[in-house]
């Protein structure tokens, strides 16, 4: 049998929740949505400051579980993503115009930070192409650094403690909410856009052009180029193309053979040691361009380096600010996607933290930027890696690598480098992703090409900026614009749907039941106004040759979570239209939140607490008590109309 | 009998609109809510013509049908407001520091112009405080009023015309959604705070000081007043109180005995005309300053005045951009406050052409900004007029004073006008209605406070942008948090309802049925995502010690009216996330524009048909095949158990 609609429940009109609680809900809901300190309620002290040490230090809580097999993966996995972090070191610190040898120091220090404080098992640390660029582009518009190498590299240590600071803040005060505002459209395009002028300056290196242009936008890297024609050499093109064909012949291999992925994790390695040896065979000829000495060593402390400058300040701060919620975006999402994998929980504002601290311990010690880039993440989790000691492992090839192995890298060849961030790149650079957005939501397509042609065309942080304004812009819309449809009766069920998406929904002659858009607001009110008179108007339009007007407005809140001053005044505003026409007005399900305000408010009393329905079938029966036109129409099903008895 | 609730009508899977379509749907909402073509629609070509003409240009529709007896009122009501316009014209044009003739100049044209293009029958037009003082301020930062009044005077005009402009482009981009930004909170702190700072102002015409501040912050205006102790003078100061207390007295009497309205209507010109009489008596005495030379005649033709002399554009164009807003947010603002109380439709956007055709035919005729003034709109109604005819006859009496009464004008003392002002601006402060915020939502309190300290500590424009940008927080906050609630089952109906709601509501062992906010868009996509998972741990953390688990979540999208890219992919993180804990996902009731997303983005291919229902109840009843802990749970009322036959 089915359930009978008469529910002895009726509209709670209890007494408001206090403002204390209202507020810690919100904030709750606002900077906690995880409830991270869930675990450790109800625990006695002693455990629970255990517990806490665990959760803000994870390696408390996954180091005394570790076992040796596990640290056989982990040895494994440590080796492939060194062996990766290497050469895009070097080639990372290229493109941030600082010298190669800090690439190596940033792959050194970091991962042994994030090891101590980072929460996810899957994560390689290291520096990314799209951020290398951005400070070099950034910094470089207030020092030269070509001209003034020694300061740019300072200015570069003093936007990487920047970033650290303000990753630990935004973590701290939980404000991972700001990263959400990058959308995925927005991402999307934003790498589009710095792979492709990324790959375009990489024709510097394969041209082997010492004569190059600082600025990043297409038209300006396409004009140096062809305005050094002179400087081009067949050598080092036949030699970059020879690698970038090797290489992107490794990745193809291991879409197709996904148990070969190590060959592509090992293909960067193996191009700079090549290169290397053929470097070394024609050194004294200048055919080929090479990274230049490096020097044995582990990182030397860089605290001193830092500087506050006024006059450089304002780069070096937006540098750092923007670098950080980038470098924060690419970490939690990667970090996020493994998580869900493996089936594990991650918590963004405590991977901010880890960076954050990651990132102000890596300005001391000579590091730029790091963060958890996609493609060392995915070779180590590809690898087996079981744990964050995947980077300590790392960290200790890194090691041996700067203590002993750094002279025979001098020898790379630029054209080597080249072709490794080519191949890298050119995976970022998503098609089927933009024409996938195209076809399934044209304004997230807008927002996509916004951050690409920005990005290509002007700077990389006017696209960022362009897109995420886009992106806001389209939220606001979204608020002033909240859809309200007319719902009709489903026969035979108390269901009411959209008449549009139902055409079989059927409405009761002279009731008008509309379900309104979440939120009103001040922004929406006059539009929610006009909407509903018109759904009014209209609805006179197609029933006045039968002679039948609408007697009855419900409007369903059942979808709106909130509602502020303005919002209420325009129900009021409604209300008193409608009385003027003769109509009367009902309010169906509204949620905890709008019930409270509008108690408060008073707009209960206005209205009358009987104008407010748990459900529109409900609505619907009382309001044939008073309705005129009911026993006009004719093609009604009689069958159909809700019993009254009991009500009221 | 209760219907029952087996519906015969499933899921509507049937082809996603065109794009086409939906854009043109969502262009109609975002910019023609009101449909104002609707009415001539489908008519004869001829007809359709002369509709159009009354729509654009009102006078052709109700100057045909007026009659004698309607004019009779018009005439009352607009003598009543001319005797207004004329103290008023002459105070607010003190207070743009502009000459007093501009004042009167204001009230002549516009309101002409006005009865031709607008369509509210109660709108009087003249010249309003918080925007004269505004305009003084903002141009008052490039050239000083004083040092240079004919070249301050000339962007003045330059400014209405730029606000004109800017008005008339609003309206005809149908881009009234500026205006509803300015939220009810904003406007009443920011009148509030305007108020404050008018009042304060107003000591230099009490105290009969020479020197002032051109400051409008209460810090620099205070200190002002207290610096220039030695030219206060008593005569001057018991003078205005008199008057003042006279004015209030009158306003108090209205609000008592609301048929004595026009007491406080001509109250102003009482005062001035008793103020001329007392300065004419005392005139070669310097203890009351009056308002000066005032030339007879019409308004001379500004047109040829107009500077955009790029050295002060940038204030200007500020100055008649910000004053543009301000003026529609309280012209429109008050048309349709008096369109409710007489029960017509205003057209916001129609309004905002014929604000803007107003200001820009005023600034070539020597007018600066007018809008509908509240007070003037008020009196006008009360007075019983019947059209815009009203303003024409207002008109008619400024043109007859401007021709031959305006020298008895020069002798009303500065100290009278600032009594008007006192008491016009005091009625703008609402300590009530604050306090009514701070009760129903501290936010909007927030809100409000914002603009009322930021107008009076800082300057006019911060403080309104301050307003502003927090209602714009606001409107994103809560985009990025929309609330989601746990529902359950109203005992022996089919209706599901908020179970911190409605405690009477129960749920299903092992079913967890959500309700998730709208929109789930890329700004709140991760916190959808964690609060899902944290309801589902919460659930079993309640559940384990009876051994039951969630085996089903289904999600209720019915008040979703929108989802981006980035909300589909958060949906399969989420159906990922439950398949690896042996979860099963259900959706229920997607709407229209929900379900064609997912289905273009191919998300219904991933969950299947079978998982998405058109009611909570039939997916529960879906749920009850598969799951385990069913017949485990003991409490549980059998009867209620969803009869399951005819399903699938």
């Amino acid at each position: 049998m089915a359930p009978s609609t008469e529910s002895v429940v009726h509209v709670n009109f209890s007494n408001p929740r206090s403002f204390a609680n209202k507020f810690r809900s919100h904030l709750k809901e606002t900077f906690f949505p995880d409830d991270p300190f869930r675990q450790f309620r109800n625990e006695p002290p002693l455990r629970r400051t255990k517990k806490a040490l665990q959760y803000f230090v994870p390696i408390f809580e996954w180091l005394p579980k570790y076992t040796f097999s596990m640290f056989k993966y982990d040895v494994l996995a440590g080796i492939t993503i060194a062996s990766l972090a290497i050469p895009q070191g070097i080639s990372y610190a290229k493109l941030a115009e600082i010298p190669p040898i800090i690439g190596l120091y940033s792959s050194f220090v970091p991962p042994l930070v994030y090891a101590v404080f980072g929460s996810s098992r899957s994560m390689a640390v290291g520096t990314v192409a799209a951020v290398s660029l951005l400070i070099a582009s950034t910094i470089g518009d207030v020092v030269s650094p070509t001209d003034d190498p020694t300061l740019f590299l300072h200015l570069v240590f003093t936007a990487t403690f920047i970033t650290g600071i303000f990753q630990t803040a935004l973590g701290l005060l939980r404000l991972g909410i700001l990263v959400d505002f990058l959308s995925h459209s927005t991402i999307t395009g934003f790498m589009g856009g710095t792979a492709t002028i990324i790959c375009l300056q990489q024709l510097k290196g394969f041209l082997g052009l010492s004569h190059f242009t600082t600025k990043t936008d297409v038209v300006s890297v396409v004009r140096a180029i062809f305005s050094h024609r002179n400087e081009w050499r067949w050598e080092s093109a036949v030699m970059g193309v020879c690698f970038l064909l090797f290489l992107l012949f490794t990745v193809q291999l291991r879409k197709r053979l996904p148990r070969l992925f190590w060959v592509s994790a090992v293909a960067p390695i193996v191009t700079v040691l090549i290169g290397c040896i053929i470097a070394y065979f024609l050194r004294g000829h200048d055919a080929i361009q090479t990274v230049g000495h490096l020097k044995k060593g582990l990182n030397p402390l860089s605290i001193g380096y830092l500087n506050f400058n006024p006059k450089y300040l304002t780069a070096v701060v937006k540098a750092g600010i923007i670098t950080a919620i980038l470098g924060l975006a690419e970490g939690i999402a990667i970090g996020r996607s493994f998580a869900i994998m493996k089936n594990e929980q991650t918590d963004g504002n405590k991977e901010m933290i880890a960076f954050g601290l990651m990132n102000i311990v890596g300005s001391f010690t000579s590091c730029y930027l790091t963060t958890g880039p996609f493609s060392k993440s995915a070779v180590n989790f590809n690898a087996g890696c079981r744990s964050a000691m995947s980077n300590v492992v790392m960290a200790f090839c890194m090691m041996l690598t700067l203590l002993f192995l750094a002279p025979v890298f001098s020898y790379t060849p630029l054209v080597a480098l080249s072709a490794i961030i080519t191949s890298a790149m050119l995976g970022l650079i998503k098609y089927d992703e933009a024409y996938h957005l195209f076809k399934v939501d044209k304004f997230d397509f807008c927002i996509c090409m916004a951050a690409f042609l920005g990005v290509t065309f002007v700077t990389m942080d006017v696209g960022l900026m362009l897109s995420v304004g886009l992106s806001i812009v389209r939220a606001l819309l979204y608020v002033a614009r909240p859809a309200t449809v007319k719902l009709g009766n489903i026969p035979n069920s108390t269901l009411y749907r959209d008449v549009e998406q139902y055409p079989a929904a059927t409405s009761f002659p002279g009731v008008l039941v509309l379900q309104l858009g979440s939120p009103i607001h001040f922004a929406n009110s006059t539009y929610i106004r006009e909407r509903i008179l018109r759904w009014i108007n209209e609805e006179e339009d197609v029933s006045s040759p039968k002679g039948t007007n609408v007697e009855h407005v419900l409007l369903d809140l059942g979808g709106v979570t909130s509602i502020d001053m303005t919002g209420i005044e325009t129900l009021v505003e409604v209300l008193r239209n409608m009385q003027a026409k003769g109509i009367k007005m009902g309010l169906v399900n509204p949620r905890t939140e709008v019930l409270e305000k509008l108690m408060v408010a008073k707009f209960i009393d206005i209205i009358g607490q009987e104008a407010i329905f748990l459900s529109i079938d409900e609505a619907i029966r009382a309001s044939q008590f008073s309705l005129n036109v009911w026993t006009q129409k004719d093609g009604v099903d009689k069958d159909h109309v809700p019993d009254t008895k009991g009500l009221l």
